[in-house]
């Protein structure tokens, strides 16, 4: 396909959206069309699924039945599927460059290594999901359980819900997937100051559209 | 699993809901806890999906965009993950009969054999979204699409819109996959009278309940 396609992974409030922003300000300079996107919620299906699932977790829950694991994981993959088929495809074949904030590997970080479901299932499904819509890149952004303590302290307590435990889980999940991946993903020391990180990236993205490597 | 599992498969309009009613019937005099079911809704999420998928294919649709084929076939599998976790494995857990309007060979005879998606891939989804659970028992209503047309000519004409060509693919496809599994899967000429075909039913119900074969 003609375009790029990146994505930036990580646990939440590592920094993703400021970096994704940099990058499509970045690269609208050079004059490519950027699209960018995320997920769950990149497509309007995304939008009510991601609504259905946020409301049998809430305590005024729509459904009087859970979602199951296994469900959840299988509207996730639908929501990746009409993703890819409706929004990052299409701009793929006319030539743009799609940044999505989240794709596979949260699926394969957060399912099979933070919630501990079956990892072939979690494969199998992800590689029906993407029907081999792979990005160039992917920079996951990194940084430890304290440190991100820190960077929320001031905003919010996401951190403190989700549990360091689950945290450092899914980090060493996607720790995983780099290494055993590091043609395209590329692990960024998120813990350093924005404009540091972003020298990282702006560092990978020009050789990567200059040599295509 | 303490309970029996039985599913009803066939094209529309072959009569299936008619023998699950009486097959329902002769369990509960037998003293059996009967749970019938259908897919796809037979669960909460189900109603929502179902809507959504409808939704989307009616002209005053509520997504803009349209959902692929890929995103169709894991919102079913959405679906059927949920009604085994929810509604059929709970029941047969506890000794009960769960009669099945529709089930996994749905799937794979619709989505494989009538539309063409990839048959390996629907074939893996299938395998993720029943996690094990499959009937002791499939009845396949068969007959020919003349037939079924003279069937259904006093009530409606969903097999003139459905057209003979996506009848013929599916029916074939599900004969096929009775072929491949014999043990489990009936075929039953639905051509029949009514009263025929639930004979037919009955005495291999006897024999299952009996035998266990």
């Amino acid at each position: 396909m003609a375009g790029y396609f990146i994505s930036f992974e990580g646990v939440d409030g590592v920094g993703k959206s400021t970096q994704v922003e940099l990058l499509e300000h970045y690269l609208q300079l050079y004059g490519y069309e950027v699209v960018c996107t995320r997920e769950p919620g990149g497509t309007e299906l995304g939008t009510v699924l991601r609504q259905i699932l946020l409301d049998a977790k809430s305590s005024d829950m729509a459904l009087s039945e859970p979602i199951s694991d296994r469900t959840e994981a299988l509207l996730f993959a639908a929501d990746r599927a009409q993703h890819v088929d409706t929004v990052i495809r299409p701009a793929l074949e006319r030539g743009a460059v799609v940044i999505s904030d989240r794709y596979v590997d949260s699926s394969l970080a957060y399912q099979a290594g933070g919630r501990g479901i079956n990892d072939a299932a979690v494969r199998q499904l992800q590689h029906i999901a993407i029907d081999g819509v792979l990005p160039q890149r992917t920079y996951v952004l990194d940084m430890s359980a304290q440190q991100a303590h820190q960077r929320l302290q001031h905003s919010d307590d996401r951190m403190e819900a989700a549990g360091d435990t689950f945290f450092n889980r899914t980090r060493q999940a996607f720790l995983e997937l780099a290494a055993q991946d590091p043609q395209r993903m590329k692990v960024i020391d998120a813990s350093l100051p924005v404009q540091e990180v972003w020298k990282s990236i702006k560092q990978d993205i020009d050789m990567l559209l200059h040599t295509g490597d």
